[in-house]
This record gives structure tokens, C-alpha cells and sequence, in this order.
């Protein structure tokens, strides 16, 4: 069984390269397909701190899909590791989903920021991101993941 | 444009009826299609403590999808709401996001706790939960939010 998705929207960024790391720099929004949807489908979301965006990562071709494991970034330093244990773009379905900061809302237009999607992206989805919805209990991730993540949001700090 | 998905597993649940709140009674986990999953794609999975599940909620016809504002579960007691400013079922494009506890990881089959989604709900990604991804600065959201998680993943809470 397959599943179609219409894209709601398209991400609005000042980066328009696809690059792996700094995402902080970049000033980002999401606007709202106008033909389906208006101001009311944002109704309220002002009064949350953050929206989890979810997005097609659509510039990945089909060749480049990951269906096994790979180690991340092709980095030899980090082990191999299934792609349902990677966050990276070349995977099955090319989701991407983030939980960014709402700067604020503008009718059909979502400012946010901390979003790692370029110019262009399609957006699948938005949802309030809630306390309840975060994870529960003790967080913990091997070494490699806290190493990869270390200047993806600010290569300075 | 349109996107395409292929489920890349479903969800294996105590849960077959959908119902709103007290989730966290049920045991589940999701298993992988092994026409093209093998257990290497879940490689590493383990050395995580939760995993973000992205679903479909594929019980939900089209004539009950909103795409402006409702109150959230119909309740009088709560504003009117957008859409993307609330995480109910009868969405466009009927995705669902969730943060799992890894539980463990036995071949193609994920086991988790806190899982919100019935038996047979097709799975169309999994990322493993890293701490850089979590909401970064304070968390806020609107009253009506909190008292509608009371609860949603245990109601003897």
C-alpha cells in the first residue's frame, strides 16, 4: 500500500546549497499553500514556544536511498549504522522532522528558527510541539551522534 | 506535486480500537518489511534510548480531515484551534510523530513503550532521538494543551 502526500507548504530560507552543518546562521519561514489552506490553519500556534516541522527532503534521488546501514557522513571514524539509527536526508521516504523555534505568525506565513531545510523544501506537516510529547525518562545516544551533531546548529559553539 | 510513500513497517499493538488517552498500558512494537528491511537497517538502534516513530493514521477517512480551525476534541471548554496548532488524528496528510522508548531491538522488530498508535498503523520512518534535537530555550505552550495530555499516557496520573 503506498501513501500520497499534497505538500501544505514550502520552507523559505536564506540557504539554498544543500550543506550539512551552521543552521543557525540561516533565517527561515514556512508559507502556507494558499490554494488549501488560510490564516486559520495557524490559529493559536503563536502560543507555543516551538512547531515540529516535518519535510521531504526532495532533492535526494532515488539512487542515493539507504536501505541498510553506512556509516554516518561516510566518516571511517564513526561505526556502521542502520539508516533507522541515523538522522541523515538519503533514507527511506525522505522525511525530515525538526522542532524549531516560533518567531511568529504572519497569516499564512510561519516564521521560525532553527529549521536544517533549504530554500524550496516542501513541508508535510506542522504540529505544536507539547512538554507531554517529549521524551520520557533518560535520554542517552553513543558518542558518535553527540560528535556529528556538534556544529550542526553553530559550527562556533 | 505529490509525494509518494511506501510504509517501511507497521506497528504491532495490545491496542486495536483507537481511542484517545492512557496509552502507556499497551505493550508495542513495530516490524520492519522484510521484503526490503533486513535487520542491518536497525543497526546501532540500540545504543539509543528513544526513537521518533513517524506514522500514518490510515483509519481516518478523507471527509474528516480539517484544514482550518476546530476545538480541539470537540470540547467546548478549549478555543478554537488551527490545525497545525494542535496534533489530532484528522489532519492533512494524516501524519503522526512520536518519541518512543527503545525497549529492544530483536532483529527486524522494534519494541518500544509509549507508542500512540493502534495495531497495524503503517510506519513510514524512524529516527533515533538525539538530545541537539530536542526543543532548545524554554518550552511554552497554552493551557488548554497541558489539561488535554492529563491523560493521555496514563489517566491514573
Amino acid at each position: 500500500m503506498q501513501i500520497t502526500i499534497d505538500p501544505i507548504g514550502h520552507v523559505r530560507s536564506t540557504r539554498a546549497e544543500v550543506r550539512d552543518d551552521d543552521w543557525d546562521r540561516e533565517v527561515a519561514s514556512i508559507e502556507l499553500d494558499t490554494t488549501t489552506f488560510g490564516p486559520d490553519a495557524l490559529l493559536g500556534l503563536q502560543q507555543f514556544s516551538h512547531v515540529e516541522v516535518l519535510y521531504c527532503f526532495d532533492q535526494v534521488p532515488e539512487s542515493k536511498i539507504e536501505r541498510g546501514a553506512r556509516r554516518p557522513r561516510g566518516n571511517p571514524d564513526w561505526p556502521l549504522v542502520g539508516i533507522f539509527a541515523q538522522r541523515g536526508k538519503n533514507r527511506p521516504n525522505r522525511l525530515g522532522a525538526t522542532i524549531a523555534k516560533i518567531v511568529r505568525v504572519e497569516g499564512t506565513t510561519l516564521h521560525v528558527s532553527g529549521l536544517d531545510a533549504v530554500d524550496g523544501t516542501p513541508v508535510v506537516d506542522l504540529k505544536p510541539y507539547m512538554d507531554e510529547f517529549g521524551p520520557r525518562g533518560a535520554v542517552t545516544q553513543p558518542t558518535w551522534a553527540t560528535e556529528l551533531m556538534h556544529g550542526y546548529w553553530d559550527t562556533s559553539a
